[in-house]
């Protein structure tokens, strides 16, 4: 989510290959944090081709002149250009493996967010397709998802707004993903979360919400408890008759 | 939807072949009603796999005594024979098509709800897979649904429950369908809308939802109000430093 206040990135850390193999896997990344730039990558799919992905990354990709050091996180000079070379470094992370799984059925796609800033540039989010391409979040719709998105996104298209304060989006977020791991047992806590202020005299917060969080626990009871009050106070259907009513 | 207090049925009635390609067309459907019957079918998927289905199930499928009338809605001896007489029926409306689509790539998978009842039974409601198979829907999960699912199983997975009263029952089905409308364009008023009471004494209502319907229009203004509201009401993250707030 990428509000006038600033960047929050939120992944659930449950990976499966079928429902009775699951495990807790990191999917939010900080490939690079410096006085200059901090640069953060969420992902979905593919757990091997993410992998491959990030070990790339922390690689370098050639350079692209003779004396030139390879192209990382850490010297790529615009957010633009970063998510460039995550495409290039994704594009090389499907070749290595395209000939073990010619042919087999599995799924090797992956899809991710990738956000952050670099130097005086603004906070930037962008989503990235299988293939590399990617789309930036524009502040008509301030907010991208991958993976199981359908179960949380009523939330984020109903209350999220360019305007939306900082506590308000963590709140929206965290709603959203209650909702989808209510829905769908693959996704689950612990939840990963990172706060970047467009101020930059602000703290960045960056915590993991444990599966026993008192404060998830609570947004969710309180959360259940105001939708039945909410539904109970809209007005009853007026083409039911009278009777229905208890 | 079916609770203790009765049958919900909500379809919308939005086809498409294609973005730029949709029409109006009726998904939920009465097959029989009469003094000792009703039974009604909602559809989701090819529309026309959908429509065979239904000339078929008007015809009647072929008696299995010499001198029986054929197997009709109007006398299959109960629910249950109800759901199997559809699945026979989609699985000759598939077969019936087979060969033109063979090969082509189109899809003509179809879902199902059935739904109502028959005699001095309780209303039941089905849930048919394309193969023809079924599922019955119970009180632990007092609800079915078919085609566009996700955006809105939230609101039901969370505020739905066996003993629901009736209008809050179709409350929580019309904010259902009000968030998968305003994520999904493919989904659109008219809203066809049925509602059975268990208490034979109560009226049957049925109903069809404009586009510029007024109870709709508040329905959906009042709750995402009051999800601002309930958001706002939630206690704010602990693990964001003071001066985040506002």
């Amino acid at each position: 989510m990428l509000t006038a206040g600033g960047l929050v990135l939120i992944a659930d850390t449950r990976t499966n290959a079928g429902i009775d193999n699951i495990s807790v896997y990191k999917k939010l990344h900080t490939l690079a944090e410096s006085e200059d730039r901090l640069i953060m990558l969420a992902s979905a799919g593919s757990l091997s081709v993410t992998q491959s992905l990030l070990s790339l990354l922390d690689e370098g990709l050639p350079a692209e002149g003779h004396d030139d050091l390879p192209r990382t996180m850490a010297n790529v000079p615009t957010m633009f250009r970063a998510a460039q070379l995550v495409g290039e470094a994704l594009g090389e992370a499907h070749a290595s493996i395209a000939h073990v799984l010619n042919g087999s059925g599995i799924d090797s796609s992956v899809s991710l967010l990738l956000g952050g800033r670099i130097g005086d540039g603004p906070l930037q989010l962008y989503l990235m397709y299988n293939e590399g391409n990617f789309i930036e979040c524009e502040p008509d719709s301030p907010f991208l998802q991958i993976g199981e998105l359908k179960y949380g996104k009523p939330m984020l298209d109903r209350t999220l707004q360019w305007n939306t304060t900082l506590d308000e989006v963590v709140k929206v977020g965290l709603i959203s993903f209650d909702s989808t791991m209510r829905s769908n047992l693959s996704v689950g806590r612990p939840l990963d979360l990172i706060v970047v202020p467009s101020d930059r005299k602000k703290q960045i917060v960056k915590t993991r919400i444990e599966p026993e969080d008192a404060y998830f626990d609570l947004l969710s009871d309180e959360w259940g408890r105001r939708l039945h009050e909410a539904r109970s106070a809209i007005p009853d259907p007026p083409f039911l008759p009278e009777f229905q009513h208890p």
